[in-house]
C-alpha cells in the first residue's frame, strides 16, 4: 500500500442550512440512504451531523447542520448563498499518525494535528489551498472498523 | 435493493483552472492516486477528464479541466474565484433508466434524460435546486463493470 494509504471515500461532508436537517435526512432516504448514525458535535465545531449509507457500500454522506450562527458551518452556508452544498470530501486511513507524517514531509499543509472526530474517530484536514477543496483524513474507531 | 438503486460513489468531479491539470494529477498521484482513464469530451461540455483511483476501491476522483473559455466547467471555475473545487457527486447505479424513472416519480428535477457519458457510460444529472448541489447518476459502460 502506497502512503498516505488512503483506502477508499469515508465520506463526503454537505453543509445544510439550520432548521432543513430532518427533510434532508428525509430526501436522501427517499433515494435508498440508510441513517447509521447522529450526533451532535459541541467544542469549535457546534454542528448536528447524520451519517447515511449509500447502498451496501462503505461510503458515507454526512449531513451538518449548524447548531449556532457561531458554528463555522454556519459561516459556509452564508458563503453558499444560504442553501448551504458541498463541505469536504474524507479519505479513510488505516493509521492516522503515518498519513499526517507522510502529508507533512510532503509539503501539505494541515490545519490541526491528528485529534479526536465524532463516533470515536481520529481525522485532520488538509488546508484548501493545497487541492481548492477541504479534504478530511479520518481513522476508524476500532469499534466500528 | 432500494430504487434508485444508488450502490457506491462512482466519482466526485472536481473541476482544475486551464492549464494546471498536470500539476493536479501529479499531487493526486503523490497521494497514492492511480490514473486510469484520460480523454477529451467535446460537444457541449469541452473538458478534458482525468480518472484517478482511491486505493483499491471503486471511488475515482474525476479532474475536469477546461477545453475553452466557453466550456461550462469554465464558468463554474470562475464562480469559484478562479481555483476550482468540488463540481458534482457521482452515484453508481445498475439501471440508468430505472433510477430515471424512480427520481421522476417522486418529483426530482433532472437537467437531461439519459445519455452517453464519458467511457461509454450512461449518465444524467439531478438538478442542483433538489440538494443544493449537483447529483450526477452514472452506469457503467458494459465493457467496464
Amino acid at each position: 500500500m502506497n502512503f498516505p494509504g488512503f483506502e477508499f471515500i469515508d465520506h463526503i461532508g454537505i453543509s445544510v442550512p439550520q432548521g432543513t436537517l430532518e427533510q434532508s435526512v428525509e430526501k436522501y432516504k427517499l433515494l435508498g440512504f440508510t441513517e447509521v448514525h447522529r450526533e451532535e458535535v459541541h467544542g469549535t465545531h457546534m454542528v448536528r451531523e447524520v451519517l447515511l449509507r449509500i447502498g451496501t457500500s462503505q461510503n458515507l454522506v454526512q449531513l451538518l447542520e449548524p447548531l449556532s450562527p457561531e458554528s463555522p458551518v454556519a459561516r459556509m452556508i452564508e458563503k453558499q448563498g444560504g442553501r448551504g452544498g458541498f463541505a469536504h470530501l474524507a479519505f479513510r486511513v488505516q493509521d492516522i499518525n503515518a498519513a499526517y507524517g507522510y502529508l507533512k514531509e510532503n509539503g501539505f499543509h494541515m490545519t490541526q494535528e491528528p485529534g479526536p472526530g465524532s463516533r470515536g474517530t481520529q481525522i485532520f484536514f488538509v488546508h484548501p489551498k493545497d487541492f481548492s477543496y477541504l479534504i478530511e483524513v479520518v481513522q476508524e474507531a476500532p469499534a466500528n472498523v
